[in-house]
């Protein structure tokens, strides 16, 4: 189904998924007066502490999906691995955005970087790998360094082994479960960036200012606006972005991370994946613009005007994994510190557990 | 009760009170992974929607009180008007910020405006009004025009009347119900201005920008920062704002409102009144600040350190009364225009709906 007109304040947005996002989602409908109804199979979700109404039910409840399709306006997810059998059941009943067509394309690494050749941007070179001889033909042409990534079901790192001169190419394929993978060419980095866009559904794309990230241990340690890359490569960077909104006919927030490679004027960009959701990378938006990344999503999936994503300040902002959360009385006193935490009951190693955006005056 | 260290992320914050002050102090205090529980007697209340829990029951329901007290971790509310009965049930049980007694200071206009005065505060002549012949004598010392107002719960220019020269005395005493009152001089106005200014339980005292005022019909229509008066005016009504919340040992945050009077060289503050919670006129902090004065507030009643309340934005936050929230769309697509809409199912005249903080570069 499809929406034609804007949904009015005190509608109510369906959010699959009761993480981090979700929570941030829900906690920006209700700065527009719109209501938050979760739908989430863990008992321990956050989002459900700050949402109007939730549904605790396994993604494959038929009936418990039905309930939440009809008590929803709109339905839109936090994470993008939600199951075909549930978007089917929900786009039958009420809108869904993003179009779940497009978790069918980015959902698998390997249909996602033909689409993104398909309409002509660039991705370190790669290989599709079914069997071991596949991958023995793949180290062949593309060469090492080169990591070898699930096609599905992959983040922070999960589901991806790094191959180097000298290994053994059976225990990486082990190392990942055999599964259908993708192997891809190590390109030498200089830097990584990222752009959050949005795509309203009347075709508005907005997006903000490109952020330069750091990932440690496979997880995203702090996001940098305004980002060290050149005004060429920041310009270029926000057209693939935008260009793969609209060539998904994309509606809501996605985020696109993106390779620096070479040096000086030789410098590119490579695409290395869409998240086609609210981004981590941009969570500084919360405190650096008028209208955040979660805000415009809800924006662009109740069929509202997009906001301005005009920064108003400089920005650092970094992620507390596991036991880094447990500073935060001393975050709490930084100047300009904009403390967020998530709310989960069980801090573990590695558990996005908070963020804290640190503003600067905007240079 | 008191509390003496800092309640833990994940904690329980207990709030008296639904509106849309109740429901911006729940998304704060979610900010900081602290969960929400809302007591309030209106079931349409707007704050439900974003709480982990809430009761719905009369504010004197001594089984539901203790139901209350006994699920949270420290009790606060959105507005001065608690009962008695409800704020020392729940004190005997749990800590409540601010204290209780202050309560008794400000909910009696009488009694405020003596406190004031003994802190070495100014505010306008006044005269305490217990009868007819009370006012007849106040009038004569006082002069006209005047304001009379009832000592007890009024806001929004409820339960006063204006006196000028000419009007028949009994007819004034008659339209506040023949109500205890005070007798204001109404003061040549440059203009009106507030201070919001949080204290914590250890004494730590923090003021946001000072804040000019416009109000129409009694209720705010506009907050503008900065503030058009000279610096030492400001710093002045800094001084005031802090000395109020010294004298009162206040825990939380507060809302000073504050008389220009005269002209150029000659200006100076009066007090208006004393607001014991968080305060229309800091809405702009919402977008403009690190910290807003609603995480101020969260902070302050949870025993953690005050957040640095610089502004990084000039800013002037609009009310939306009524109607008016019903531009949301057009409001939403202005550069720098942060909405923020209550979620109220009925929307009524004069009735606070919403409000938009419009941000500008500092200048």
């Amino acid at each position: 189904m499809s929406s034609t007109k804007p949904l009015p304040p005190g509608s109510v947005i369906g959010i699959l998924g009761g993480g981090q996002l979700g929570r941030m989602l829900a906690l920006a409908a209700a700065r527009l007066g719109l209501k938050s109804h979760i739908y989430c199979p863990d008992a321990a979700s956050p989002a459900f502490d700050v949402s109007a109404a939730h549904i605790c039910a396994p993604y494959e409840d038929e009936a418990a999906l039905a309930e939440f399709a009809s008590s929803v306006d709109v339905v839109t997810y936090e994470f993008e691995n939600v199951p075909d059998v549930t978007a089917d059941l929900l786009s039958a009943r009420v809108p869904v955005h993003p179009d779940p067509k497009i978790l069918a394309i980015t959902q698998d690494r390997a249909t996602e970087k033909e689409y993104l050749e398909a309409i002509g941007l660039e991705v370190a070179r790669w290989a599709k790998i079914s069997t071991g001889e596949d991958l023995e033909r793949a180290v062949d042409r593309i060469g090492l360094p080169a990591i070898l990534k699930t096609r599905r079901f992959g983040y922070d790192g999960k589901g991806q082994t790094g191959i180097s001169s000298g290994d053994d190419l059976a225990s990486a394929w082990d190392a990942i479960g055999n599964a259908p993978a993708v192997l891809e060419a190590r390109v030498p980095l200089a830097c990584e960036v990222s752009v959050i866009v949005a795509r309203s559904g009347t075709g508005e794309i907005r997006a903000f200012d490109i952020t330069e990230n750091v990932h440690v241990d496979h997880i995203l340690k702090t996001s940098t606006v305004p980002a060290s890359i050149p005004g060429r490569l920041q310009e270029q960077a926000l057209r693939m972005g935008q260009s793969i909104a609209e060539a998904l006919r994309y509606v809501g927030v996605m985020g696109v991370e993106l390779f620096v490679t070479g040096e000086g004027g030789d410098q590119q960009l490579l695409v290395n994946e869409i998240a086609p959701r609210v981004h981590n990378s941009g969570h500084w938006t919360q405190d650096a613009c008028a209208v955040c990344q979660f805000e415009q999503h809800i924006r662009a999936v109740a069929g509202w005007p997009l906001g301005n994503p005009a920064r108003h300040s400089d920005v650092v902002m970094t992620n507390l994994i596991g036991d880094e959360a447990g500073t935060w009385r001393d975050i709490a006193t930084g100047a300009g510190a904009c403390l967020h935490l998530y709310g989960k009951s069980e801090t573990r190693a590695g558990r996005k557990m908070g963020h804290v955006n640190r503003l600067l005056p905007r240079k």
